[in-house]
């Protein structure tokens, strides 16, 4: 059976997105159950400033008290050799640096322009390498930026072999505001994937205009074997203004499986990791799968 | 560019199963301002038993008082000649009927096992076709029951074709419960177009578990080029167990105009319509373009 490789971005994607924080022994216990649905790789925390993002001040606690398990890979965000510092201290082994396709964005988010960003992380990625950490990319705004709109395929292509150069091992292309649809991807894939070997490649889909899925599907057709998504589609809700979400495992693992492909992961495993999490972030998940299983099981 | 027919179906499939009644001046409205958003069909009522199905009592009314539009067709649910009458008498030149794959579903739904459905069915297209009147079949749980769980694929072709020997135009092949999952789609429509030409074939999908928009995706392939949907998700809400809403109109259009396919219809009258009709229905709607279009414009 083909293979896809699900990176759960929930821990740090979702809980980063929520309004309410949840503690640090819940987020280890989450971590943990999602360990044991058998993640092949799971994105834990993020070692920022924390006075920028109080959610993820918690990461050195969290990273070095979860329950790592063998087959899982566990990665946290890392903006600068301090970051990187910190990431190293608690053990992980894999680290991920994340740049933008447009200077607004990127101002905004690491108060540095996109070229300044990449001399940094090239720093980043030789340190972490010679430390024997490696390495994972992401291009947010890939799709489209809300400061200045389109993202031209170009530049996108550009931006990924950069990444690349500097020895990252796959670089997640981002749709960071959920516009993607399946017609864009199509253009994009078409671009990288025709000078960039798909398997240095992961897709990650935001829903916020339910293309998300659709937008996978499209991926697989360019050889795309690494998607990621959030537990419940964790970070988003569909009644709150602007919410917007991850693609919820739950219904990236139903269409996968449906598909034939094999990814390791347990499906029951994750719906009983959101139902867990689901009270303390205090709003209904999202995932639509999630909510048929609970609403299956009631019946 | 290629076109595509977007059948809505939110003022029936979507309103039946709200569980807040919209009393009928407001569904006229409601109509009238989707035939505004330039539907090339919209399916308006159902000319069921009122006992059985109170939220369609009102079908002669609405049908009669809705401002038609030249370019949109109208039709509603019959399921047997009295209803067919009454369609008639308002001055409907479309109807549908409804059978199932199951004896089980069928007979809950209408009292009838599947062979009895099609007898009485093969009557009503006979006697809608000598009044000038076209039928349009759908097939619900086509990819599965509540009831008796998995529809044999050679079922689903075999009661395709016996509906398209009656005469009906088109066969809507309905994902009643929202269980199909494109692998599921690509297996069903590669065993209907190898006997069936595609443009004899609607795909009808609910988003129970959040694959609607791939499975439409998946089925383009098979120059399937009709799909119904629901102004804003009508009919499902997200948080209520066991809700499961039609495909979004907002969602299907947003993809398949990023595709390139030509529709004719108004995303920004759809999310219009669907803003009108909210407030009826009493809860948000769960279409996640539409939230996220509402979104956009608060801020």
């Amino acid at each position: 059976m083909p293979k896809v490789t699900v990176y759960e971005v929930g821990p740090r994607d979702g809980l980063q997105n929520e309004p309410v924080a949840v503690d640090s022994d819940n987020k280890i216990a989450f971590i943990n159950r999602l360990s044991n649905s058998l993640f092949p790789a799971i994105e834990v925390s993020a070692f920022v400033n924390p006075k920028r993002v109080p959610q993820m001040a918690d990461a050195d606690h969290v990273c070095e008290r979860i329950a790592k398990q063998p087959g899982t890979r566990y990665s946290a965000l890392v903006p600068n050799i301090a970051g990187l510092d910190r990431a190293s201290a608690v053990g992980l082994k894999e680290v991920a640096i994340f740049a933008a396709t447009s200077d607004t964005f990127s101002r905004r988010n690491i108060n540095m322009s996109v070229e300044e960003s990449m001399a940094q992380y090239a720093e980043v990625v030789k340190a972490a390498t010679g430390d024997g950490i490696r390495v994972r990319g992401y291009l947010s705004t890939a799709f489209g930026c809300p400061f200045e709109g389109a993202a031209p395929v170009d530049r996108v292509v550009r931006l990924t072999q950069t990444m690349l150069q500097m020895g990252v091992f796959e670089v997640a292309v981002s749709d960071t505001i959920g516009i993607a649809h399946p017609g864009q991807v199509k253009e994009v894939l078409a671009a990288l994937t025709a000078l960039i070997e798909p398997s240095f490649l992961a897709l990650h889909f935001h829903d916020t205009r339910g293309t998300a899925l659709a937008n996978v599907l499209a991926s697989l057709d360019f050889d795309i074997r690494t998607f990621d998504s959030s537990a419940g589609g964790l970070g988003g809700c569909p009644f709150a203004p602007g919410a917007s979400g991850n693609l919820a495992t739950e219904d990236l693992l139903y269409m996968l499986h449906g598909l034939g492909y094999e990814t390791g992961v347990s499906l029951e495993g994750v719906v009983a990791a959101s139902e867990w999490i689901e009270p303390m972030v205090k709003h209904p998940l999202p995932s639509r799968y999630y909510r048929a299983a609970l609403a299956t099981r009631t019946r």
